[in-house]
């Protein structure tokens, strides 16, 4: 008898082995850097391994596999595609959110799914939250441009929080459906729509649904920052805050302006961004170490951005990603101050150029900033035709070592990292489809 | 008593799993892909997919690592540091060969250890067999440039096949070190060797050692390939026949020409050395099917090439790589018909041009191919500055959506891919002196 009832155990324990597939993970994380792919995280690996700073987290979780990022109708995806793939497991032609190519069927996301499983649900970006990756969580619009009507997905979503940056055409009144500012329309939902760091700050569990924002549109950039403004990692610490309860969650966190610099080809910028982003995984990972058995942290991106490359032909072997430490601003940044300062010659520029990106002119001085004759004088060609800004970060970019090749997405596979509960499901080449089938699993 | 045994089977089960991580393999399979990073791969498997011809075997594997590649010295590797770091699991700088950055210390590569241990050894590569990522593995010299002192460690190897491309500098004699031509010297030291298609053919299991070379230099390019010659995967299911034995084996296999080409910005040409990669790693999966227990397969790449990026400017959200199916030559045989043309004008060589690359400048046809005014007035300064092979290679990859960046390496990641027993070793984000320290475990 003894025997059997051990038999028995053991049998018990080998139908929960088996079983472990469907094993559920209470609180589920997934991050998307939007236009990250391997090169865009390798340069901030790079860049800290220059500094003596270590190696970037997302770079080291236990799982890594490269993803495929395909939409319906091209090899290389648009942001509304991949979203509604990372979303809802389904191939989609560029442009559509949450539906399928021919815009006739509504596809359920992995958030959706959440939410009618019990779980509260959050999604944050850094930038305007009815933006096409944020937006394929929640929204099933045929068009990524309907950002109104998406913007009624988002109210109407029952989601508990959003947070980061503002909506869209908030009070589009040239939409066929118009009823309404979006903001006002979510307070009548019960969202509890909050827009300064001292409302921000005062969230707190209990409160119901929450629609935080910490600017109009997108959040500023990293490098721009000047103080006090709330964080994509302050949005995820928010988020745990406000959604923590005894059923989980699910939340999506986007770091949305990767991809806004590598379209522009500003390595510096971007470089900050990936920083922002992989802070805004460590409070994950901070709260994970408190519910090691109870956290699954997945970290993605929905395509490659610009054809960054991490060589440039006119530096060879030579990496010197370091330089990027002499960048202050973004390009976006850069291009405001070269306006406000209505220079009447290229030369008048040479100071704004100097200090905020580092770059001289000074012949006694040829280190690896030093601007030659060739190089000034093609910089002076692009201030005559009004591109001095891009020129300057493209110049300070390949002193860096740094290729560009795009202004759009490419092909390239993004990495899928996995860190905690069931985080081995992420292994293997996977397409971005396979990343909602395997969250579901959890669920 | 009875549960008492059971609990014992149960505990030597228990004891097994532990000590799984110690379990030998028997056929241990490495190939290295020359250059060749997630860039090379995934052009690959979109040309295939746009073709509607499956995916590419080597990035379906189950288990995908993406895996670090800096030297010693840089954060861009040259292939004799990541030669010897996939070799000997070390550091060291740009240049050595299986040595430490101050060429002081000889490092023991996995081949010797899987010789020492009692296997046989195969090193085989498309290009000159003293190259620096076949060197990495028997050759031990303060520089890659000193080919016939590595054809020295060569022949003094003891391995037992090495098959591809013949040894630069075979008959050096103004080396120090000259004691006779590199062949000579291996067959006094008992090696068959063997330079012709009827004596590969013809070389069989039970013979001794065997140097094997399909060409003089390296193998041609696929692409230029007529008929007759003995490929990368020829070359790898001779070294199965040979080397099978009770005791196993472990053969490195490189494709070491996807370099080249993407050193000289060849998209196409890259295309189809990958394929001849990947068709030498089919040789040993079919081999692993008959062995399912016995064989581990790693496949990576020692370093990324050229900057590549599946994305273009002109080309935006369109991936036009199935165009490369109109390229019939390699660049430098590109070269070498533009030679022999002598031509005294460019207008001349358009047919050329046409027949090679299928590029045309007939207006009425604007499609894809079709050559606009601007760029033909590019292709002719390049002519007049005896550089248009270049140019047009340049031209056509652009118009197939693809950049590149760099005529050195990079500093991306590769990725290294496993199947079979033990494949599970290769997860994660992992470093290349991690491969030969994970080998180590299974030899």
């Amino acid at each position: 008898m003894q025997f059997m009832k051990r038999a028995g155990l053991v049998l018990l324990l080998a139908l929960a082995f088996a079983l472990g597939a469907a094993e559920k993970v209470k609180y589920v994380f997934l991050f998307i850097g939007d236009g990250m792919s391997m090169p865009q995280r390798m340069l901030a690996e790079d860049f800290l391994f220059k500094a003596g700073q270590g190696k970037l987290l997302i770079n080291h979780f236990p799982f890594q596999a490269p993803t495929t990022t395909r939409s319906a109708n091209s090899l290389i995806t648009d942001s509304a595609a991949s979203g509604t793939a990372i979303a809802c497991g389904e191939k989609t032609d560029n442009g559509r959110i949450g539906m399928d190519s021919k815009a006739a069927q509504k596809f359920t996301s992995i958030a959706e799914i959440a939410r009618d499983r019990g779980r509260k649900v959050g999604i944050v970006s850094s930038v305007t939250i009815n933006h096409a990756t944020p937006a394929s969580f929640y929204g099933h619009r045929p068009s990524r441009g309907d950002y109104y009507e998406i913007g009624i997905d988002l109210v109407d979503s029952g989601f508990d929080y959003f947070g980061g940056g503002g909506a869209a055409k908030a009070d589009d009144k040239k939409s066929k459906g118009y009823k309404g500012n979006l903001y006002d329309l979510a307070a009548k939902q019960g969202y509890k729509v909050v827009a300064d760091r001292a409302g921000f700050d005062a969230l707190a569990p209990g409160g119901g649904k929450v629609w935080a924002r910490g600017a109009d549109d997108a959040l500023p950039y990293a490098i721009d920052r000047t103080g006090g403004e709330v964080t994509l990692a302050d949005f995820t610490r928010k988020g745990i805050e406000l959604l923590d309860n005894p059923n989980g969650f699910f939340m999506m966190v986007e770091g949305g302006k990767i991809d806004w610099m590598c379209h522009a080809n500003d390595a510096g910028t971007v470089l900050r961004e990936t920083f922002d982003f992989n802070d805004a995984v460590k409070v994950a990972c901070d709260f994970a170490a408190k519910h090691p058995d109870d956290t699954l942290i997945v970290v993605t991106g929905d395509h490659e951005t610009g054809g960054l490359t991490l060589g440039f032909v006119g530096t060879g072997y030579t990496s010197k990603v370091d330089l990027l430490a002499n960048q202050k601003c973004s390009l976006d940044e850069f291009k405001s101050r070269v306006s406000k300062a209505k220079a009447a010659s290229f030369d008048e520029l040479k100071p704004l150029i100097a200090e905020w990106f580092g770059l001289h002119f000074d012949a006694a001085k040829k280190d690896d900033l030093y601007v030659k004759p060739e190089e000034e004088a093609a910089l002076r060609a692009a201030f005559d035709r009004k591109a001095l800004p891009m020129a300057v970060v493209r110049l300070f970019d390949n002193k860096a070592s740094l290729g560009w090749t795009s202004s759009a997405h490419t092909a390239l596979p993004v990495v899928t990292s996995a860190t905690g509960k069931k985080a081995d499901l992420f292994q293997g080449m996977i397409d971005n489809t396979d990343i909602p089938k395997k969250l579901e699993t959890v669920l």
